[in-house]
């Protein structure tokens, strides 16, 4: 679904680490070692199948970079937003 | 271990898929799906993290792409193609 700009405007106030850039919305995660990184992409691949919704996903020993876009759309949508949502509410998330 | 450039010529040989470039080991891995990519994910880590030698990895869907470099050696040395002859062994890999 494509948001209006308002709508796209309060999206982005629930996720402030997030940034938009090129169409894609984009946070890194810092966590303690690579295993801890490897978990939150499991739980991150684990909602992304059940939304069949998938971001690229990039990991760097204990850095995971997640980019959200919508292909259809062309850019950032609301299916975006939703799993940005449903990824801040990890526990591995919630812990920093 | 810094290996001589006979035995990185030997070393090679073995692993024709993978590409050395600016000092990086690499090769692109295609899956049937996001799943499954997940799942090689999750045996590549449990290799790195016993050999405590862990490659950059970018998930594209069912596509992986690892990178392997020795931080020590400023390039690819014999950790390297170690780790990368161990993942080739995956089941995962094997089937293709």
């Amino acid at each position: 679904m494509k948001l209006s700009a308002q709508k796209m405007d309060l999206a982005r106030k629930d996720l402030p680490l997030w940034k938009e850039e090129s169409g894609v919305l984009k946070r890194t995660f810092a966590f303690r070692d690579f295993t801890e990184a490897i978990e939150f992409v499991k739980e991150v691949a684990y909602v992304a199948e059940a939304r069949d919704h998938h971001p690229d996903i990039n990991i760097r020993w204990n850095r995971v970079t997640l980019m959200l876009t919508t292909h259809e759309e062309g850019g950032v949508g609301s299916k975006d937003f939703s799993l940005a949502r449903e990824i801040e509410a990890s526990s591995l998330v919630a812990e920093r």
